[in-house]
């Protein structure tokens, strides 16, 4: 059996699945495109491997195939959106296509959503932005995992931020960061090789350091970006703070320890004071502030500078955010995408039971 | 002597010096109350202690006390401001009110800052929405001593970033922090201390880790929100980074290694590619998303969910952000704000200087 896939071969794969649980041709493409963007830009974790969760969430009626996403309440800068409980990689797209074109007659487009569900890579959204010479800006909630500073209760999830800034002559500058220390991925990675966690990435289910990966899963909780006190963990917790509350107290979406979990077994919380998952999007028009090429001259001078920095020895370079994503991307197109036989298995298991084709 | 001050009494002083080297009286205002919410709100680094630096700014010429703060480029949602090498404490102001006025009519409104100087603390400016019903966002770069994660070079300031949200009975949520692990005040205070440093604040000069706070006078570097790459410290450079490129380029202000030094002893850069310090600052209507009714509703939830959180053995609560600077402003304005000597001899130096009268 092989290991390694085509980016077309998954593609068609993700597509069928998409088609077969219900999206139509426009929506089953858009998913896989956003889905699979995390394959290429190695971001393992939110990609294919993710594809039987939303398969589950559709079979236990957590998420529509055929949503109706629309806007519900607008100005000439914003926009809320209702997802309709469709599947995130529809529903953000279709968001920040709204912001986009906002900002095309106000500069700027703002959009909040509610009634979503995950989205994969957040970079993907943003990135969208790029080739309207405008900014882009997306950032979502994601199920409770994380405590915020002094305490033991998991409040916030993994809640992570991206902004792609288009430049010149140079390739867009990619920012697309969890704002916690670590993300859940890298603690599973290290279970499965059964190595000790660096302090900081996560902590006890009674507020204690540990360097075990398994603590999550033991009642623990990942910590916000920082740590802990002494190293800024209070930081982390308000990016992460601010990202809920942007993407749900503003649209009418679930916050806090309210977010659906995605594992479709975990039952819902009670008490829910929204709808869905929210999100966060923004683009900004680079010329409603300066004019595009000044903007680039500068942004290309910017990166050359970044990247040419001195570094500590023993140091390659200095990275320019996106960077590795985009080597990455290029390399994958190229000589195709590695998944890991846990992965290939549930993707068969997903062939057989949704009969649709897996490539061999 | 006496080393604890009425506000109104710094409040007084502090009007008139800037009233000497020629602000009119609004400016002298808006810069003074700017200036001393600092000193009010526990950030003691960034208030009355910094006086003297500014004065010895307007002295060199780097400063222009009777500035033209002017639009140079607007759309319905944003503008980019010319600060003429205003105070950044009266351009701040400024530039924020045009964020306001933007979002009044069009949901949001964005401004980018060239050609101004430090602005004091970034929470001031952004809770200027709060009266508004308006989430309020402000940021500035500043002189670059943050090295970014693998180099050994100063290539980025503090690079704080202010969010203050409006609640319902509760009140307003404000973060403000900067984007590196620990301020400079901080290891300031260690100095006098002749304590050590916590390792991740900063580095030595060739990019080792540190617990010498001496370590940024003596070449080496403050570090990223992190600290290091296993825990994130490219994630605070992302953060510092996009800070830099929203305040500076683009609005046409200098970023990177050629912000203008706070110290005005210091040489400007070579080859500067912009005007003066840039700041960004936005201001979205609550309304523009949902009614603030609902809003208010649920941010209160929001609040007091995570301030009622169950905490680690031996702390005594989660906190809000904001809450401590907010009770910090109720106390000193109580019982006056104390000042350390070294800051009341500089001040001493100011008065006898410019024949300002000094409270006593």
């Amino acid at each position: 059996m092989q290991n390694v896939f085509s980016y077309q071969q998954l593609f068609n794969f993700t597509k069928n699945i998409f088609l077969k649980i219900g999206c139509n041709d426009t929506d089953a493409e858009t998913a896989t495109k956003a889905l699979l963007s995390a394959d290429l830009r190695g971001v393992d974790s939110h990609g294919i491997a993710r594809l039987i969760g939303y398969v589950r969430l559709w079979e236990v009626n957590r998420i529509n195939a055929k949503p109706n996403v629309h806007i519900v309440h607008e100005t000439s800068s914003t926009a809320v959106v209702d997802g309709d409980r469709g599947l995130g990689l529809v529903v953000a797209p279709a968001a920040m296509q709204v912001a986009i074109d906002k900002a095309k007659i106000a500069g700027t487009g703002w959009v909040s959503v509610k009634n979503s569900n995950h989205f994969g890579i957040a970079g993907f959204h943003a990135m969208m932005a790029l080739d309207n010479d405008m900014i882009g800006i997306a950032m979502t909630n994601a199920s409770p995992l994380v405590a915020p500073t002094f305490s033991i209760e998991r409040l916030l999830g993994t809640n992570p931020i991206a902004v792609a800034i288009p430049a010149g002559s140079e390739p867009a500058f990619v920012a697309d960061f969890a704002t916690t220390t670590a993300a859940n991925g890298k603690l599973e990675i290290l279970q499965r090789k059964k190595e000790t966690m660096p302090n900081g990435w996560a902590q006890t289910k009674i507020g204690h350091p540990s360097t075990n990966p398994n603590e999550v899963k033991n009642g623990g909780a990942l910590l916000p970006l920082g740590g802990d006190r002494e190293h800024g963990s209070h930081k982390g917790y308000m990016l992460g703070s601010i990202v809920d509350i942007f993407s749900a107290v503003l649209s009418g979406a679930n916050y806090g320890p309210w977010v659906p979990p995605f594992p479709a077994y975990v039952p819902m919380p009670e008490n829910m004071p929204g709808e869905g998952i929210g999100h966060f999007f923004g683009a900004m028009r680079i010329d409603a502030f300066r004019t595009a090429d000044d903007f680039k001259i500068n942004m290309d001078k910017w990166i050359q500078r970044f990247r040419s920095a001195k570094t500590i020895e023993g140091e390659k370079k200095v990275i320019i955010p996106g960077e590795p994503e985009r080597e990455m991307e290029a390399e994958r197109m190229r000589n195709g995408i590695y998944l890991l036989q846990p992965v290939i298995d549930e993707l068969l298991e997903l062939s057989e039971k949704l009969q649709v084709a897996f490539p061999h």
